[in-house]
């Protein structure tokens, strides 16, 4: 690569520079919204980057070999499509579709484009998920791709970000680079640290990074940062590149109150011709192609080899069940990944640890990041991914994973410590509120396996099949089909139980049989989707928002169905025993007797 | 203060962080759970700052004059309870209680003890809310009181730590310091700073604080540092105190997998046997006074001065009505604050903002942050808080939410652009997950106006009521009671809509009544808690696990009640025009009729 380009070629880059934003400019005023002026600020950044720095296959954006680019900033989509058309991918017409119906060119970039790999859009997501991409590179593909990312000044309030920062460095990512687009002004005001871009350096260099600090304006300045970076060994690089908000734009540039707004049409025209007339050459620039060698992969048929070793009766927790399931899965496919948030009881993973040190990513505690790092890591279906932490604190996460979502990921998110039986451990530790959130996240599958046995179904389950799956975890499981896990003739009433609560409906059950009542007991197994054919009496929940509802709704339209919830309300008072916890709730088997006894009287 | 405590000074200091180990490892031998070893690096820590830097009345620990203290390693609850008891606010047989039914001694602290003023536990949470102490005491109250945080070197990896320490040096902030307790070891294994207190140093610094390295089990060198942190001027002051996990005790003191485990009881007399040899006196210690200053406030019986001045088919943005009734109640209270994550529109506050610039706190995009800052604004009835930002933001700041309940806050949050009519502006920044999440909050309000007067009526309400309040916001509205829209005695279904889906259901009722069939429009108003008695027929609803199922939940005992959901399910396809995406998820007036025919059908 030339440090120093020839004059012909910084001339080049900078009028292609002009063209990114003369299609910005088009593109926002034809949709009536958008963001022009974050556009211009990082046009130069953009086309050195994308016609100069990177190596990648322009007609198959999404090649495993390329160079990822990771918007950040992601209101600045514009210029990502625009200079995804000056490469040949897009058509200039279709650049003037931006957020219309039926066009995939939307305000903010999602996979549903071929050269998008996660959403952005929401503050502060890119860096961590290029974190994901570069430990993938760095130490799965072992490949030479490298992972460049976009940010705004704006979100790098994020704490996130920070999360992102320490974690590139911790581990060496010398094949990321990151470009701060320190254009001094935010959404409503001037962004905390204004142009100060000395503050950013020193903070980036605290954090572990090789920083340089440039005109991001200046081509020549650009493409010289970017290739001294590329010499950087076992330090991932931040470019903080000092630029104006809609530069080149009179009377706009570096203009508060413009975040958000397309230039007025009646002035558009006359600022087009304006960037035109500075531009002098229109060869047409062609990336550099991609150096290869990323191994085939495959992360599909994972085979389960022998069935759960468990007899009935076996006492064993959910979570080591899970350990041991994630190890099985891990030795059948090179391409299982764990990310841990520094739980407790991580032990059970030692086994995938010790073999697979590359696998198992110490993500510390910050949630948000490795989450985001987890879909970085199964972009472009490199790995499978599992995430796991304490249920409480993937609600850190809550943005992530609905990004998540938006981003089709396919990785698997698992919480342990769910419900009132954490005990003693406090409100604070308690996942009450994870199913609500869950269940909220479209386009995923939530599992609440309730032993040893279905946990490890759910994990064979989870690593087989596309799309984010949430949860831990007998026969054979499928997702979306309840079991019926009691069952006679006589049933005056159908229990709902799942993990903890589904043991109290067994104990109520037996309880009950001696008193000549049969009751029905099923475990829905996956909570989402939720076998509404399967369920047809009676409720027993843990959350509000949670398992409860889910049943209330899926059987509405039923009339002859009447549903009892037994749920948690309230913060949990002082500290209990898990059983004492149970009861005070009213989620208890006692509780589930009485129940059952008044539905019967009724 | 004494910069250098004469020999006595320190040996009594020094015997009483001694006597905080007994009490903690007691405690938790007691138990049978809990985390001595967190408690034992701190201790000489929390001897000096509670028997020789902070100012405050034991008697009355939540005396507005008071220092504060909050324990953002809330797992080390037993050191601040023994702290307590050494100053004779809780007896010493208390102390074994801990963690026992009926004793407010839990594992993590939590406001139901007069000495917390904030929740801990989930980890990273205390350096935020202390920013809001802090930012309460010099800007609102300017008082002379200080703010001490003490934080584990675990939970220093949450990114949302950094929001905070960007915050105070940002505000200037010297009236807070922060205990960095660097004892090398994370939960599962070795925190990723090890003990290179210099990293911790340069990054403090990086965010602009005053930093001094110290080893944290010398008192003088604490009592020193500590004293120079108070000359400190416009800067935030970080303490990075160099510790053992576990100090003092053989065999356990810096060793792995200890963390959260009490110590064997079998060896607990031995080892305090051990501590107690090295304890050479015995003088009661009494904290030094506070100095006093702290304004008295109220923050109860807001009046609405005059009523909401609109008029019916004015068509006023609900953020905009949001941001003119805050204006009012600012206005009416001088203890009204507002928080802002540099959102679009907030042109709306500033006529507070202009008129008491300290009542507006910029956060900037740290939605984690904000959300704690507030709760630390909130605090001892200090103000009336108002939190805003995009709803889909707030996402990011579900654990900090969550916390708040446990928290026993009296905060406000205003999420805007809720449900798809954000339209073209993406998936990424439309709220639809937002309900699902506040409603899994014990022990809040969930409003969802629909109109400007309801939005008016709404933040009067919050403002005037305990508890945590969600949400934006006509004749007298009520907290849990639900306005009937439209209604005749000929009504033959219940549409029940709000925010954006009102309106769709009113255009519906109109385009009906064309056809003869009237039809009954419900307004829930506050969806938690929702008024069930009201609600009788028919659910609309716009994401799962929000309005609908609560709907489904509320009237599930009622086999005459059929509910229809109408609701959003999947990621928005595409960017559209509101109109459109209301139409693509079925929530739009069309469906609404097809619905009502549908039912009246069958």
């Amino acid at each position: 690569m030339n440090a120093t380009p020839d004059a012909t070629t910084v001339q080049e880059l900078q009028d292609l520079a002009n063209r990114l934003r003369v299609h910005s400019i088009r593109a926002t005023c034809a949709s009536g919204s958008g963001h022009p002026t974050s556009c211009c600020s990082a046009a130069e950044t953009v086309s050195v980057l994308f016609f100069h720095t990177m190596r990648y296959r322009q007609t198959e954006p999404a090649h495993p070999d390329n160079d990822r680019f990771v918007l950040s900033k992601g209101h600045a989509a514009p210029l990502l499509y625009a200079a995804w058309a000056e490469a040949g991918s897009i058509s200039e017409s279709d650049l003037l579709n931006l957020r219309k119906i039926h066009c995939d060119l939307e305000g903010h970039p999602t996979p549903r484009l071929s050269f998008v790999d996660v959403a952005t859009g929401s503050l502060g997501q890119g860096l961590r998920a290029a974190c994901g991409m570069a430990y993938t590179g760095k130490y799965l593909d072992k490949a030479s791709y490298r992972v460049f990312c976009l940010l705004g000044d704006g979100e790098s309030s994020e704490g996130s970000v920070w999360e992102a920062l320490a974690f590139a460095s911790h581990y060496g990512l010398d094949n990321l680079m990151a470009v701060f687009d320190v254009n001094r002004l935010g959404q409503s005001g001037v962004a905390p640290l204004k142009h100060c871009t000395d503050f950013y350096r020193i903070r980036c260099e605290a954090f572990g990074w090789n920083t340089y600090l440039v005109d991001g304006h200046d081509v020549e300045a650009l493409c010289q940062a970017f290739s001294q970076a590329a010499q950087g060994k076992n330090k991932p690089t931040a470019i903080i590149a000092k630029t104006f908000k809609c530069r080149g734009i009179p009377n706009v540039e570096d203009a508060e109150n413009w975040h958000g707004n397309p230039l007025p049409k009646e002035r558009a025209n006359e600022i087009i011709r304006l960037i035109e007339s500075q531009i002098q050459t229109n060869r047409k620039l062609l990336p550099k192609p991609p150096v290869g060698g990323s191994p085939l992969v495959s992360i599909t048929n994972i085979k389960m080899t022998c069935l759960p070793d468990y007899k009935v009766g076996d006492k064993v927790a959910s979570q080591k069940a899970y350990g041991l399931a994630l190890a099985k899965v891990g030795l059948a496919n090179e391409r299982v990944v764990v990310l841990d948030g520094d739980p407790k009881n991580a032990t059970f993973f030692e086994i995938l640890k010790k073999e697979h040190p590359e696998r198992f990513i110490e993500c510390f505690a910050a949630e948000q990041n490795m989450v985001s790092v987890a879909l970085g890591c199964a972009t472009r279906g490199r790995t499978i991914t599992f995430v796991t932490t304490l249920a409480a604190f993937l609600t850190r996460a809550f943005d992530q994973i609905r990004m998540g979502a938006i981003s089709q990921t396919n990785i698997n998110l698992i919480g342990s410590h769910c419900g009132v039986s954490v005990g003693e451990d406090d409100p604070s530790q308690m996942a009450l509120e994870d199913l609500a959130m869950f269940r909220s996240i479209p386009n995923c599958t939530v599992f609440l396996p309730s032993d040893a046995v279905s946990t490890e179904h759910a994990v064979y389950l989870a690593a087989n099949t596309k799309g984010m799956f949430i949860y831990t975890p007998q026969e054979n499981f499928e997702i979306g089909r309840a079991k019926v896990i009691r069952h006679s003739n006589n049933d005056k009433v159908t229990v709902i139980g799942a993990g903890v609560t589904l043991h109290e409906a067994l104990a109520a059950a037996d309880a009950l049989s001696q008193q000549d009542i049969s009751i029905c007991v099923i475990d829905p197994f996956t909570i989402k989707p939720l076998d509404a054919a399967t369920i047809i009496s009676c409720a027993k929940a843990t959350d509000e928002g949670g398992i409860g509802e889910a049943v209330c709704a899926a059987v509405s339209g039923e009339p002859d169905i009447h549903v009892h919830q037994l749920s948690v309300s309230g913060v949990s008072e002082r500290n209990r025993k898990p059983s004492e916890l149970l009861s005070m709730f009213g989620v208890s088997a006692r509780h589930i007797i009485a129940t059952v006894k008044h539905t019967l009287m009724n």
